[in-house]
């Protein structure tokens, strides 16, 4: 009667570094042969969040090291999953990242910009090999069967064929001229600054680190007070300040935050 | 350089059973104590559904086992974790379910009914003195930092307050009306049909098994279809089928839907 009482679960996570810029990339795919050399009988999928590690401080890393550490892990049969949550539908400056990268991922996972964030909606695709497995008539019950309260919700549904009109109507094409703007904005306006380091662009992700500055450790919080007395909301990561507007600012928007931003620095430093 | 690289989660995860009836609870509560006994010093947390076990056919079982299984955990310092995210906001007739057990869980866990389900949200509330724990001067870096892209959102937020609004109005107690009269409803319609077995209420849940189904053994799909062709949407956990209709239900649509449950019955068995 009370068989099956005990069951045990064990899960180990590697983890493996991404290149710090493109001289580190040979050290980083090397790290990962190591990885996959010693331990790929274990390994069962590898994640990857391609071409920016956005929680990692902003981190951006090349096209050429995702598709290379995709090949190496599914030439050994190991599932790649990419994590386009935050970078995806456009961020990045194509649709999907791994649209540059030149690789296709077994999984890709999705959320965000799909709703244009409004509400909270999360998609995975993957491959028809994937999904034939786990396909099946109901008596066989190998059927994958995983749902939860708000699959589908009919609201964030609604909300996300919106957002998919609109990327039907070009905007990641518009986007690179806004990009470029922003760029040339930042560009004038921030990297003369004392402090703005590696400023950097990609799509419509736009970084720097922020140097010198003299209060306590807080940075962020820092940045985020001085930032609301500028009439804009920054969260920074540690010292990375990031921007990644709505693809609907307007060019006047653009100026006055990437003014706001330049306040905030010669406030600090 | 690439130190810190190889990180492993152990992670274990003990079951035990909660009592078919009361007759049974000595049995479960003595599994739970040997399950304690010897893994006690690598237990964490115990969860429970208090009072249902939604997921798990609509199990109900009395206040006393969840007081007892509690009391036993808490006694060895195991934090007790109550998931309330379907018995919660009124659906056993309480505003939570742990208010009819005499115990307090460490962590309540809520979501569902917190927006009526119309939108997603979902809430932690745990001690003083759990909290207390991780809220620290953030130079002690001890604190609980943990975010998600939804966090707070506003539309759902906004949801929640109109829904707990309602509940000010005194929802939990005008249900004991609504909860009777559906309860004697389906007495009278369904508990004489041949096939309803264990026809039961607890607040606003009613259940009953069907038996003597002779298609095939999808019961859950037959029962939705028929309940479709009835106008009544219903997904029944395997031959278990259960009914939680909204607190704004009519006493004519309890009618038309235990009159329903009732055709469906008599159509499959």
């Amino acid at each position: 009667m009370y068989k099956d009482t005990y069951k045990g679960i064990f899960c180990t996570q590697l983890q493996t570094p991404v290149p710090k810029d493109d001289a580190d990339v040979p050290q980083a795919l090397h790290a990962l042969a190591q990885i996959l050399e010693q331990e790929h009988q274990n390994i069962s999928a590898f994640i990857l969040e391609p071409l920016i590690q956005c929680a990692g401080n902003m981190h951006f890393y090349g096209a050429d090291f995702v598709k290379q550490a995709t090949q190496m892990c599914q030439e050994r049969g190991i599932l790649v999953i990419f994590d386009e949550i935050a970078v995806g539908f456009g961020r990045t400056g194509s649709l999907f990242a791994y649209q540059q990268c030149g690789v296709k991922p077994d999984f890709l996972c999705l959320s965000k910009g799909i709703t244009g964030g409004y509400l909270p909606l999360a998609v995975v695709l993957t491959s028809d090999a994937i999904y034939d497995k786990f396909y099946a008539p109901y008596a066989q019950n190998k059927s994958f069967l995983h749902s939860h309260s708000y699959t589908g919700n009919a609201l964030a549904c609604a909300c996300a064929n919106a957002t998919l009109d609109l990327f039907g109507q070009g905007v990641v094409e518009q986007n690179k001229m806004l990009s470029r703007y922003i760029q040339t904005c930042m560009q004038e306006q921030l990297a003369p600054l004392k402090g703005v380091k590696n400023l950097r662009t990609c799509g419509m992700v736009f970084a720097f680190e922020l140097e010198g500055y003299q209060g306590s450790k807080r940075l962020s919080l820092a940045v985020y007070q001085k930032g609301l007395e500028f009439g804009l909301l920054l969260r920074p990561l540690g010292n990375t300040i990031y921007f990644m507007p709505p693809y609907t600012i307007s060019p006047d928007e653009v100026l006055k935050s990437v003014g706001a931003m330049a306040g905030i620095v010669r406030a600090l430093t």
